[in-house]
């Protein structure tokens, strides 16, 4: 009785509130280091405060908030001590959102011109030639990343935790980068490898491209921190499953379907870039033998015009691959809800999870 | 008296020991993580057998050495212990190299190919454009380095230290990148940049790229690590920036002067990507009108032939650069030799030092 009390006065976290302490948290590390930057050279405080800029320019925070919610739940009061660990997700995330544009040749992201795009201007009045200019402008954008992965193990060791908690966190941001990066390259290769049994499928893709890193790790994070329950982490593991499948299963409609002034992608990018989303290869195996040849045609096609953009999408329509996707995502919604009523934590925090997987499954961008 | 007994029954310890024991940590850690990206799926396995059997075909253990050495002269006697941190800095430094080889456009490493390399013939029955070839090999190489650069974090949580040790260590890893990066950056940036305050001079690059990185930091670490006296450090602070000047002016003599044979690099890479040595800037301060104008010429061409990397050698020569930059080297030298003499160790390791120093400096490759 007591301790429901006890909880009562400290209902769980709003989404928008974690995100402002995310952001504080991010601001004071990349100013730091900025500043630490500007000691060396103003260049190299140049590419600083440009990242740090494009830090602000966008990003839901849905990883920290997922720990911070977490470590609540299962009773810890104070989510300050752990908002270095929370950011470092987030850092982590950023950085491999850099490097992730190098290989999708974007140079736009949160729309606005992302690193790629940025050190392009500045590198424009010493580099006539457009490689030249791309070349060294990715160059930059590698960098930035590198400082930004690695500064997610530094940034995570400013939280008021124990020296074995430490440790388990350094361990845990390896494990999320070893797999991420895996399914970053299978998700990369699956567009044009064809030799067999070297090519993933989608879900292979999914799982550990986004899910493990997305909702898996920001779950179990949170509630080791918190000294969690055995029973309760296995729960909140096949939870971040079924969250960041449907997740990943969300981000293929809106790269196809999304609203570019919404999502702060160009039209039609994953198309050109010949990216095989689950939705997609759905559509293949769905598609007759005439709607097949065409989406063979205009996937991947580098000079994709809005027309064209907007056949492929009907076609993915009309092969009933995406409502497939959205019974699919309603599916793993419903589990996931499921799973949630199962845990061991108050109403009020079964509520929150309830309201994090709405708006993970309803977002537009 | 007592003291200096134990000491001799332990006497310092050897390159070559050393990098066989460095390549047995390595490798356990690449043999491991293969497996696990196996259990992913098969072509990520590819990707860390890859990088694995490169890390075995060259480097000369330089940084992991200077730390063990540097941990057994303050009285630690078993290097076992750290074999994990120490190998943590060749792990930092060999993704480093990938990333740098992206950077530089070069497909050969350690006289072999590279990632890169590599990956264009893994990917050449998918991918007939050379363009997309290399641009998808490139991202290869992107996620390698990630990988191995996040590796370093994981592989020092290995050592037999305690967890004070532990935040320290991973806080000089950090510290390491950040100030690398940097010095990266400028060196990128130095070969096309021309806005007033915005390029680096050779010696900040040299300092941030090449000394802190090479030499002052694995120096510093073993040194904590044993529990050296703070005067001590501070001498070994100023070994390392002396040492690693001198590596980097050797390492600029190597890549214009060296033997491909022996260096495992292609002739006249470094001309050819248009590197600002402080041996190339001294030869533009030196040289006359007509020399300047042929350096200018020849620098950063990207089609240099034979005869004409032969003759900016000749021009380099004749300006006096070199002697100039060999007079440096030996300065360096001499202070780094004098400095460890002052070090509050026994004679056996100060003469492990002078042979290290001697090996670095006289190294053809």
């Amino acid at each position: 009785m007591e301790l429901s009390l006890v909880r009562e006065t400290s209902p769980a976290i709003k989404l928008a509130d974690a995100a402002r302490d995310i952001n504080e948290t991010l601001d004071g590390f990349f100013v730091e280091y900025a500043h630490e930057a500007a000691a060396l050279h103003p260049a190299y405080q140049q590419l600083w405060r440009k990242v740090h800029d494009l830090s602000k320019s966008g990003g839901k925070r849905l990883r920290p908030y997922l720990t911070l919610l977490t470590y609540q739940a299962y009773g810890s009061e104070d989510v300050h001590d752990i908002l270095p660990v929370a950011a470092a997700q987030e850092l982590l995330h950023f950085a491999m959102l850099i490097h992730d544009d190098i290989i999708d040749r974007d140079t736009i992201r949160y729309g606005t011109e992302n690193v790629i795009g940025q050190y392009e201007h500045i590198y424009a009045p010493s580099l006539e030639a457009p490689d030249e200019r791309r070349h060294f402008a990715n160059s930059a954008a590698l960098m930035a990343g590198d400082v930004c992965l690695a500064g997610a193990f530094e940034l995570s060791s400013r939280a008021s935790i124990d020296t074995a908690q430490h440790m388990m966190v350094r361990h845990s941001l390896w494990r999320t980068i070893f797999t991420v990066v895996g399914g970053e390259l299978l998700d990369t290769e699956a567009a044009f490898r064809t030799e067999q049994g070297m090519v993933a499928d989608a879900m292979t893709v999914n799982r550990n491209k986004t899910a493990d890193y997305t909702c898996v790790r920001p779950l179990v994070l949170g509630a080791q921190l918190a000294g969690a329950p055995d029973a309760d982490i296995e729960i909140l593991k096949e939870i971040g499953q079924h969250l960041g499948i449907a997740f990943q299963l969300v981000d293929d409609n809106i790269g196809i379907y999304g609203d570019s002034d919404v999502t702060g992608k160009p039209v039609g990018a994953d198309i050109r870039e010949g990216k095989r989303t689950f939705l997609v290869e759905r559509a293949y195996e769905l598609a007759d033998d005439t709607q097949r040849a065409r989406l063979h045609e205009l996937h991947g096609k580098k000079d994709l015009t809005h027309s064209e953009n907007s056949e492929f999408c009907d076609i993915i329509n009309a092969t009933g691959a995406l409502k497939d996707a959205q019974m699919r995502i309603a599916e793993h919604r419903k589990i996931a809800d499921g799973l949630v009523d199962s845990l061991t934590i108050t109403d009020g925090f079964k509520e929150a999870y309830h309201e994090i997987i709405q708006f993970t499954i309803e977002r537009k961008a």
